[in-house]
């Protein structure tokens, strides 16, 4: 086959071999590479596509990540904003329009280290919660960047809970104006991105009061920064937020209004209206919207959060085939470290959950946009369903990514904690992921106050909510259950109707004692709020094993459809098999609690997974190939694709800052110290 | 009792007043919090050292922290050498000598920012491999800054398994010299800190060669940069690693060597010798050298990682309190966060783990001062439990902290993930400790293969291996085990005895399934090495339940030591019963696995557990005044004694140099893209 020159590209010229030690990974091919990426990218034509807009970016130096471990924030932004400017031009040229699948490829090829972001975003709330006029007015001004706009929600004092946010709208009549202003140190907006330095205008969440009434949140439109110069408008405090864990390409900023005045028109009005005079007019329900979080939550897990923790173990699993540590036999070399047991049981689950997730996210997309017509359509009894997955889907995928980056992360040892590995900042960054487009906990206990609505319908009528009329996803909540694991071998538990079953079981059983637990209470005097808060660490894992649960029914059927791959299907079911028995093992209690698995049963699952990690580790190299990230993109030391990780790691440092500008404290308190002594001499 | 005045400190003059929700707090106190904190210092005079100490260093504003999340990593390295710089002339002004506890409490309440840390392991590993001449030679220098050492170890491509290390000294007969070399490129001495910019020695670890044989490693004294302008020595190649996760202050480098000469004298020759004319002498072995690792372990976790999930806690707790998000019913107020359920279950256990930890490293290190005076007859019988002891405590205090930490970091919401929060630092900087001081699977392997090797001795002869003649901390292994746990109600989970034996419990079954495993395998035909390589995923199981057993075990006896201090006993027991159970509810497949619980137990557990988050959030702010980290340690814009978040927040990210640089792309980048349009209207 040979190594695809796309991959080796960084033209390193000590780096004309790939190494050996992973150069032999690749000698025995028990599938097609090649034939799995184009099915990860949904069809060769789109692994082509994706190939030419990489090609076109990695020949462009503008758009080179190599020092982006080596600038400050301000560098940094600088950097991401150079990069912004460009590939508008770029674009524009070639004729890539805003949501196609060349700029998206191309922003994958970057690691979307671009600056205004958020602008897009502000496009996009103007096109949904906009009237008509409104959108004819703002769009081109955005499309040509004449103003640049930043989404202002989040306060110093309030995030997740809409309904808590401080910033006030108030009509005054006299004048047709609103009178926008943070009344409080926590109204102050926090985090937008794009506000920090960038922005001319926000799109402001505020408390709409006309008339002496409170109207809840709406959006206006409100300018902060002047177009002639960029300062601060009048009544406008704003600035950066500081340095944050990450993200230093993105100017997070902080906004304090002092009774700024904007025109009537700036209030978003597709929904809502307020007359010259006062009165508060509704225009129907914002529903369809809601799609759009929906959306925004499933995109977000496959163009930033699975990527990141495909990456991380691409490079963890590239540099064990290359690192060898200890002797296993004391007359054995060195071994790869990937030959050690443990490191195998840090790496391949993760690898597995990587193939996992991709999966899921593919098929909750594709599930959202069969059912787009039917809510175009006003038909939004779909919509909890997809609520409740994509809640839990984001809340399960972002924790299991920021945990399985840190676990590659740590797994590299010493050089993992190097920037120059790549990564410590896809740890940050899939850390912050687990946060924002809603809490993890929060979105968790969503899915379960689904879970739990949908199990207690489905007690109180029995008859009329039968398998067939409960939402796909939780048909398995009143199918047939078996009360004990019939697996017995270790082959048994490769099979994928057992570890399906066996999920089934287990996050039913965790729905019905969470609904119980919390009908006990209620019984008991409680209210509904009190009775939920007490149970909710409950609620929890019932919501986490439904996760699972889908996750792995979804890997299962996706495996159906490669009948026309064998070899391919083989790999991935062991991933499947993987993925499945690695949940049962690290939650054996769930499962040995009511006696659906014995201890007994356990042992041989646990002989199962050892089993199929000997198997996977052979295809490990592979199977990281197969994502085909370029090594521009991984941006790694450890990760390349040639394997020479010491020799790249050595020449990275001596580009570091800290040996190209001389030590900064040599003369002024080195040298004192050193040679004090000597005078006195 | 009013706010001691050393912890409102900060002095801002927006912060005269404590904030009401976090004062309300403190109204109620069911214990002495001033002499839990006494208890935690070892003492009254302790307590009041530190303080004292501690106001010394506030008072001098070189040692500020406020501007440390705002440096680059040279400006970082700058200021940590200055106050390295100054505060070793404090402490020869005022008599600190280098192992004081005076300068101990300075370092405290630096969070050990300083620079030249590795310095001070140069001088001690020539104190204890050293022979009385190269002492007499080379402290004093060492002492007087005449010199500046690091200690380099680690390799480019070696690690923890020091036998690999290939840096070779080849003794020349000729001239009497030692010819110093990195053979590779994996060779070259890599992340010694101090090495980077600052060190003009090095103790340099490298294979000895003399008259054509290898003797294995050994120390030697490195020149490396001129004392007169401190460049590189002839041959020596010499550099900083480049940017980290974290220890920005550190200058963490490498070192190359070619041919490098130096005299016979500068192999440290305490324990091995070469005398002129190449004959390699053995002077003993270096086993009490051994004890220095050990107690350099435990001192880590007791001076650097326990205080970092402590401040974690006092951070995400003071916060939490604070922060009011979501309303229980829709008629109150919103909710303060710590009032959830969800975000009990996520920081009270790591404030028990804090607590846990403290007694576990304070008793770890008063059992190594009981058995050091017959190390130093050269009794090494209590060696290998003081080792699997250590290994297995470091192994887990670094994971739970750094797990830990992480939890408290995200349970801030956004401002978590803010550097100004003081959290991504503790986080990042925790995190390094799992990989420091020895990788943390390969301890907990070594943990392990202690306990198999004890439990098959107890197999092999039952008779002279009764309980007695065990070691300590495994003497529960023979202990008369229980089948079933007798405690039914969920107050009888409250029984020490019963969760102690628990713990017991598991702990030994899991050794003797590891050791079954190993052995099956090896009467299978696998040989030694191999049978371990297979069963090393269930031997870390092993290890790690010993070592949650040994922390239960360690609090309960702290706790019957409080006995004149019953309301103080009273809320650690909570604690401990919190640690234990929490331990338990995360592993209910251990204990589920033989039915030594049965799910009914494990429900009525969970409860007991439960209930006590409510107890224990009662007195959460108390419990982190407890450890009485000042404001300026903690350096949070969230943590502060007086809860002002906001305002805090608001202030420092104004004078972060986002905000006080200016914009650096406006004119270039933001201006042509705004205004670009205007010139052709």
């Amino acid at each position: 086959m040979g190594s695809p020159v796309h991959r080796v590209s960084l033209g390193d010229t000590w780096s004309k071999q790939v190494h050996p030690d992973i150069q032999s990974e690749r000698h025995m091919q028990s599938f097609d590479v090649e034939q799995l990426t184009k099915i990860l990218d949904g069809g060769a034509q789109n692994t082509a596509l994706r190939r030419k807009v990489e090609s076109i970016i990695h020949s462009d130096p503008v758009f080179s990540l190599k020092d982006n471990y080596f600038m400050t924030q301000n560098e940094h932004y600088e950097a991401a904003l150079k990069k912004k400017f460009h590939i508008q031009m770029l674009a524009q040229r070639l004729g890539w329009s805003e949501d196609s699948r060349e700029l998206g490829y191309a922003y994958r090829s970057l690691s979307g280290d671009l600056a205004l972001g958020v602008h897009n975003i502000f496009l996009k709330s103007i096109r949904s919660l906009g009237s008509e006029e409104q959108i004819a007015k703002w769009a081109p001004l955005c499309n040509k960047f004449q103003i640049i706009g930043t989404y202002a929600q989040t306060e110093l004092g309030h995030g997740t809970y809409l309904q808590g946010l401080e910033t006030e709208a108030t009509y005054d009549a006299a004048t047709q104006e609103f009178v926008v202003h943070s009344p409080t140190t926590t109204a102050i907006k926090w985090w937008p991105g794009g506000l920090g330095w960038s922005a001319t205008h926000a799109l402001v969440q505020a408390q709409l009061i006309c008339s002496g009434a409170r109207q809840g949140m709406h959006a206006f439109i409100v300018p902060i920064r002047s177009l002639q110069d960029h300062s601060a408008l009048p009544g406008i405090t704003v600035g950066d937020i500081g340095p944050k864990m990450e993200f230093d390409h993105m100017d997070n900023g902080f906004l304090q209004l002092d009774h700024v005045r904007i025109p009537r028109e700036n209030m978003l009005s597709r929904f809502a209206q307020v007359l010259p005079d006062g009165t508060y007019i509704k225009l129907g329900t914002a529903k369809a919207n809601y799609l759009t979080m929906v959306v925004t939550r499933v995109d977000i897990l496959l163009g930033e959060v699975i990527p990141m923790l495909e990456k991380a173990c691409v490079i963890a699993i590239r540099y064990s085939v290359v690192r060898r540590q200890f002797r296993i036999r004391p007359s054995d070399p060195e071994a790869k470290i990937l030959d050690y047991q443990t490191q195998q049981q840090k790496l391949l689950p993760q690898l597995a959950t990587a193939y996992a997730f991709h999966f899921l996210a593919s098929s909750l997309l594709e599930f959202f946009h069969r059912s787009y017509s039917s809510i175009l359509d006003k038909d939004f009894s779909l919509l909890p369903e997809l609520h409740a997955l994509s809640a839990g889907a984001k809340a399960m995928v972002t924790d299991f990514c920021a945990q399985g980056a840190e676990l590659c992360r740590r797994a590299c040892g010493g050089h993992g904690y190097s920037k120059l590995s790549g990564l410590p900042s896809l740890v940050t960054r899939v850390a912050a992921s687990c946060t924002y487009e809603g809490e993890n906990t929060v979105l968790y206990l969503q899915t379960a106050r689904f879970l739990v609505k949908i199990y207690l319908q489905a007690q109180e009528s029995p008859g009329s909510t039968s398998q067939r009329s409960l939402p796909q996803s939780v048909a398995y909540l009143t199918a047939p259950d078996q009360t004990r694991c019939p697996a017995q071998r270790a082959a048994d538990f490769l099979h994928p109707e057992h570890y399906t079953m066996a999920w089934a079981h287990v996050a039913t059983r965790l729905i019905k004692d969470s609904a119980h637990h919390l009908q006990t209470l209620m019984k008991s005097g409680a209210d509904w709020h009190e009775a939920w808060n007490q149970t909710t660490v409950i609620h929890l894992q019932a919501a986490k094993a439904h996760c699972y649960y889908v996750t792995v029914k979804t890997f299962t059927e996706a495996l159906e459809k490669l009948e026309s791959e064998p070899a391919i299907q083989q790999v991935l079911k062991r991933l499947c098999d993987l993925y499945a028995l690695h949940g049962i093992l690290t939650n054996t209690g769930d499962f040995l609690y009511d006696g659906f698995l014995s201890g007994a049963q356990i042992d041989v699952a646990r002989t199962a997974y050892l089993d199929l990690l000997i198997l996977i580790r052979k295809d490990a190299i592979l199977l990281t190939d197969a994502f085909d990230f370029t090594d521009q993109c991984l941006n790694s030391a450890l990760g390349c694709y040639d394997g020479n990780v010491y020799e790249r790691l050595f020449h990275w440092a001596q580009k570091a800052p800290t040996n190209t500008q001389g030590n900064p404290a040599y003369e002024k308190y080195l040298r004192p110290l050193l040679q004090r002594w000597r005078s006195r001499l």
